[in-house]
């Protein structure tokens, strides 16, 4: 009888991937949840030798589990570095005292750098659980934190990883505040500030509820999952790369709060600088420009909005020593023509192949991006920027820059199309006078994208285009016929994606 | 080939308990995980029939799903009327319209009774997350609703569920606001009311964080999960009941929030009087008595914030029609000897039955609050009711109707001991000069209270007391060595429960 360890049970692994969130699933009839109670979100201490997790408590009540065992989410097995078999103690979980400074912030409390510290260091050790996390963002949210807060919020966050640093200056970034299907000019804006002779180590992100983030498009011309050591080889060969940032771990709490933010579709002023700046300084960059696409569907529907935000995001920087520039640019509609990580690679290759068909608007963006780094990082006579970017790209410099870089990476492939194809045409004539891109970023996701990397939509119908009966509007891609007809089944019911009369 | 049906699948039981989130499981590889993605928090509506939910998405990487089969959490599965091998039918979430509001009030604007009601419906149809509950009780935290959004959220919370009759009033009530162990005066109070001829239709709730609920107190007695049409016999006989809410569905609404609010801990004024008044309202009451324990580790802890409550609980009350008197009472310590529901029940059978060693500060405050009860119906003449209430409980009117009630509910049982105890004894002479009520109900439900019926604490040290090294302080019950075990780890490394010098 182990009556006095009724708290060590057996590691077993049923495979449910809750995300984030770390879950413990246990039998009721255990000690431990006997005692704990059926409660929602009881929060346990859950320990492996030296390592501990927190994790919350969903109660089995089947054969699923032994009354000797317990198993974890996916991550939470992975971030204990638990064993099927192994030993695992359980044991009750002391008040968070952060969460306290939590509840002051949601009663309209100032937060001192400490304490946003302390928020954000048990936020990165993952002791929150997600409504503990909602907290925090609710009561950071809309202009709740005010710009000392910012700038401590994103000096804690810079804190909360590891922070690289790539020799003498200038280092080189860019970073578009979300929100624009097919905004893909992060390989253009590379490859032609590398080419230009500057150092420019890009990390970017994964999709998390758009239908392609940089990395998802990288991937499908190159590995982008690449560790610190290869990416600066990469980065001492060519002066710059295109990498996932995950691998490397910058600013971590971000990543953690932006899946709740996100869920929650809450926008904080604060929090969005700080996990924007934060990033960017731990990934050591000493110059950056921000694109801020500002339309009624973007993320930034006012000028006013966008105004305030390029001040306050310009302020910080400079608080954090970070040299940053904010270009307010138009979010009217998608750039380019493809939605989806391989259909936007397509577009990437045709602006720096110099192909015939390139899409001129995302061609154009790339070209002000660059201009403006080449500007700010000091290295050119003043205002000769956009002018340098231009030749670099027209004289086929940038698309040989973006192959060695592809080589360097891993290997350049040419992204692949999807084996569905469904056309969208006109009903009638018409100009379009609309496009609605958070539909059309949701047709793309239930095509598939992006975990089907060939999914997602070719886009032909641009604001001011007149338009005839049975002209192509759009197509779907989709890797599966029960994929096109879920995106074409949300397409049927939702009207007005695009507006044309 | 079922492709156009991709989002039908087969459903399974696999006895996963969440609480009151639902969640539904689904492999990786079916058709809606990969249109859907693998974020957290995706929600889903889940259709059978008719009938919808809508659940939040965990993906299994494992064989403990078909390709064609999906689970749904325990209680899930019974709010969708599923079926083990049924058919169930998958589709997105259009966005949850009232959640705008909720973003709104975040951002700082009133709401309407309209907006509240519209929030309120849809918490109570189960179509927020708990991350989406957590939003709403943030952006209404603290004194973040003022008092007409205080009437309206009671009045949205009120329609929210069933509203009980009970002919001609006056319909007496009574509710203690939290967070005092052992203060069990309920029983008590209804059972002098009822025998001095006032209706009192009582309801009460179970634990949800505390060691026990008067439901679960009443519940080592006498059946309490009647059924209405059971409990408005047992009324017209007796006069008064003492059953479980949860049974009749009384602002349900309430139940959902305060999983949610107890988890995170967050105090909001608004809420919480909405949630006790609604409550009170929708059980049919007329007139009632709130008890507010003021003291350092009691819920409300300043006289200031006391007498804030008791203005705009008063006020509040009047606004729904509701005749409120509210007491502020001494919250210092645990009220009677028992902390667990068989052991609170021993107390109240000891003042009802006037035995020798019941608790003199139990039968006090119970007498107050039923004097206050008598006083407040208007039918008896002006400030008679203590004296009534004492003659009632003296003669043993009060015990002959409280067995009546019992009897009428399904009989009476007396409570049952636990199996195993523990002593803990003062370690040096002194004089108890505080008790922590939080580590004291922590430890009882640690032992295993509520769910372990005769588990608790039974506490002998109240301030003042003067302690022999060596006298009893408290003893600790359980069921199971394990729990005994699990509660008195806890005591050790938690010094100073009881501060005696």
């Amino acid at each position: 009888m182990e009556h006095v360890h009724g708290n060590t049970l057996t590691l077993r692994s049923i495979g449910i991937d809750t995300y984030r969130e770390n879950i413990i699933y246990m039998r009721g009839d255990c000690p431990v949840c006997r005692s704990e109670g059926f409660t929602a979100l009881t929060r346990l201490v859950v320990a492996n030798g030296a390592k501990s997790i927190i994790a919350t408590l969903n109660v089995v009540h089947s054969d699923l589990l032994r009354h000797s065992e317990a198993a974890l989410s996916t991550e939470a097995m992975k971030r204990l570095g638990g064993v099927e078999g192994g030993s695992i103690t359980i044991s009750h979980l002391d008040p968070i005292s952060s969460l306290s400074l939590v509840r002051a912030k949601i009663y309209g409390r100032e937060l001192s750098d400490e304490d946003l510290r302390a928020i954000i260091t048990d936020v990165t050790a993952g002791r929150y659980s997600n409504v503990e996390l909602a907290a925090f963002i609710v009561g950071s949210a809309g202009d709740h934190l005010n710009e000392r807060e910012t700038i401590g919020l994103t000096r804690a966050m810079i804190a909360s990883g590891q922070r690289l640093s790539w020799g003498p200056g200038p280092i080189m970034d860019k970073h578009c505040v979300g929100g624009l299907p097919g905004n893909r000019t992060t390989p253009i804006v590379v490859s032609i500030v590398a080419a230009a002779g500057l150092t420019i180590p890009k990390t970017s992100s994964r999709a998390i509820t758009s239908p392609a983030g940089t990395a998802d498009v990288m991937e499908t011309m190159t590995p982008v999952d690449l560790g610190l050591d290869r990416m600066r080889r990469v980065v001492e060969t060519e002066g710059g790369c295109m990498v996932w940032g995950g691998a490397v771990q910058l600013s971590p709490a971000d990543d953690i709060l932006i899946s709740v933010e996100k869920a929650l579709d809450i926008d904080s002023e604060g929090q969005m600088i700080a996990s924007v700046l934060s990033k960017k300084v731990a990934a050591g960059s000493t110059h950056a420009i921000f694109d801020i696409p500002l339309g009624p569907t973007a993320k930034v529907r006012s000028r006013a909005a966008a105004l305030a935000l390029k001040e306050r995001m310009t302020r910080t920087a400079a608080a954090v020593g970070l040299n940053a520039e904010v270009l307010i640019t138009d979010g009217g509609q998608p750039v380019g023509r493809g939605i989806g990580p391989a259909l936007e690679a397509m577009d990437v290759l045709a602006v720096l192949r110099h192909g015939a068909g390139a899409p001129q608007d995302l061609r154009e963006r790339a070209l002000v991006l660059a201009g403006s780094l080449l500007d700010l990082s000091g290295k050119f006579p003043p205002s000769t920027g956009a002018m340098k970017a231009r030749e670099i790209l027209e004289s086929g410099q940038a698309w040989r820059k973006f192959h060695a870089i592809c080589e360097a990476q891993g290997g350049f492939n040419e992204p692949k199309a999807a084996q569905h194809q469904h056309d969208v045409l006109a009903e009638h004539d018409g100009i379009v006078r609309s496009v609605d891109n958070r539909r059309l970023a949701r047709i793309a996701k239930l095509a598939g994208a992006p975990r089907s990397a060939a999914a997602g939509i070719s886009f032909h119908a641009p604001v001011g285009r007149m338009v005839r009966k049975g002209d192509l509007l759009f197509t779907v891609h989709a890797e599966g016929l029960g994929e096109l007809e879920y995106a074409l089944a949300y397409m049927r019911q939702e009207n007005g994606t695009i507006q044309y009369d």
